[in-house]
This record gives C-alpha cells, structure tokens and sequence, in this order.
C-alpha cells in the first residue's frame, strides 16, 4: 500500500482493540480474557450490524457457548487455527472457512483458539431489537434478556446479575 | 485442513459462484459480467444480513456507483488489488483493507479491479425491508425503489424498466 485508506475505506491497524467484556462474573470473564475486538463497523458509522475483527490468544474463547433469538451470526477466519464447538462436538476451521449462526436456532456454540499462537477472524452480528441470548451448558447460569431498559444478563430463573 | 467442515461450518469452495445480475440494460449487465458472487450467508442459512464472497475479473465492477438509502454495506479485501470509486475519487485496498457505506449517506461507491489477476472481497449487507439504492451517474438512468411486488429497477423519473 502506497497511499493510507480514508473513508469510506479503512485500515483496521488504526482501530483500537477491545478487551472488555459486559459478563457479571470473574469466572465467565476468565474465559474471554484473552480477545481484543476492533470495532470496524462502529468505526466506518454503520449501525445495522457490526463487525469486529476478533484476535483470540491462545487458550481464548470467542464467548460463552449460546445462541441467539434474533441475532444472526457469521464469522470468517482470517489468521491461524479456530476451533469451532456446537452441540455436535469440535471442527476446527482454518483461513478461508467460515461459519454461520441462524437466529433461534437451538445450537451453543463458541470458538476457541486451542494452538500456540494467536488465531484472527472477522465476526459480523445483525442488530435486530429484541434479541436474546441463551447459554445451554449446565456450569453456565445465564441468559440474556431485552428489557426496557436495555440488554440484561440474567441468571437462568430470570433473576438480574447485580 | 484435514476433516471437510460441516454446517454450521462452511467450506467457501463448496457454494456455486452466481454470475447474473439484475440490471435491465446490456451496457449495465457489461459492467459487472466479470463478476462472480458465492453466497456464503444464504448457504449458512441466515435471512437478517447477506454475505457473498465475490470474485472481480480484470476489468470488471461490483456494480454501477450507487447508494442504499436504508442498508448499510461493508467489504473486507481478501486476495488482489481492489480500487474503490467515491465523490471524493479513488483509492486503491489491498488485502486485510476494508469500506463500509453506511445507509443514507449520499456517496455513490463501486468497487473495480484494474489489475490483471482476479481480486476476492467479502461483502455484507443487512436486509432491511423498504431500501432503494441510488445511481449518481449522470450517464446512469436507475434508480431501485421497494414497491408493493418487491424491488424495481426504475427509470430515474420512476418510470420501470421493461
């Protein structure tokens, strides 16, 4: 590259990476401590989905295992090697592959970076309002709920995280 | 890799490349018959955004300069040297580059490859009911407009196309 991209174009190199996490407990924040996600849609102004270009250092996961009520999903892998987990057990995805999520489809899944070195994909999610999040693995007590007063992590009974 | 990836996973090389356009004139279907589009999202079986990875020829357009007037659209450059065209000119992406155009914002944007190997980008766009995209070009006489049969390619005075 000769000449620096400007918008409508981007480098994703000038956008600042991520570490937080909105999850209520230390234990499930363990499990993310190890991504950065660079806000590429927020940083070209779109609103209607996002996409995120996600780094996992080993050892990372995506999320927790969950699917979406209204959200769909769609991840491409970009760099190293993404282990892929749903209901049907593990693949593991390399450059070049991608994979979807559909909306209410009933099936957990995350991806992990189980190699030596960092493991890089782009994620693209809708923004659908009322969405939902579901977390099936039993250790998980959480779900995710739209109220009116806005995205709410929840225990499994319904209660609100503190 | 050595297991095939199974949905929800996704081996790009496995969707069918769709060459055709919808455009109703033979000087705009020229514009992008070096065009080729995998639509990974529809394969992956989700309905709220599409994503197609799509292929550019020497020569060809990803389509006339044009702007959505309700979907917001994002590229990420993946192989190949892609020059995009705006008001404010043209700047040439290679890969690991992204654009976005977000909804509304009134600059005609297209993509074109003018080099001499075949250049791959992904492309989303969400699907919001009701959009119509604009076409800039003086020497363009479209227009699409959402009408109570689906989209129109229209004439710019909203007369429709034959």
């Amino acid at each position: 590259m000769d000449t620096k991209p400007v918008l409508p174009a981007l480098d994703p190199r000038t956008v600042p990476a991520r570490k937080s996490t909105g999850y209520p407990t230390e234990a499930f924040r363990a499990m993310v401590a190890g991504r950065g996600k660079q806000a590429l849609g927020d940083a070209l102004g779109l609103a209607n989905f996002g996409v995120n270009l996600v780094r996992l250092e080993p050892g990372a996961y995506s999320s927790l295992r969950h699917w979406h009520t209204r959200q769909d999903e769609f991840v491409w892998i970009l760099e190293g090697e993404i282990t892929l987990i749903t209901d049907q057990g593990e693949q593991v995805l390399g450059p070049g592959m991608c994979a979807g999520f559909a909306a209410g489809v009933a099936n957990g899944h995350h991806l992990t970076n189980r190699t030596s070195r960092p493991a890089v994909y782009l994620e693209v999610g809708d923004r659908l309002p009322g969405d939902g999040a579901n977390y099936p693995d039993p250790n998980v007590d959480l779900q995710v709920r739209s109220t009116r007063s806005g995205y709410q992590y929840q225990h499994k009974d319904g209660r609100p995280y503190e």
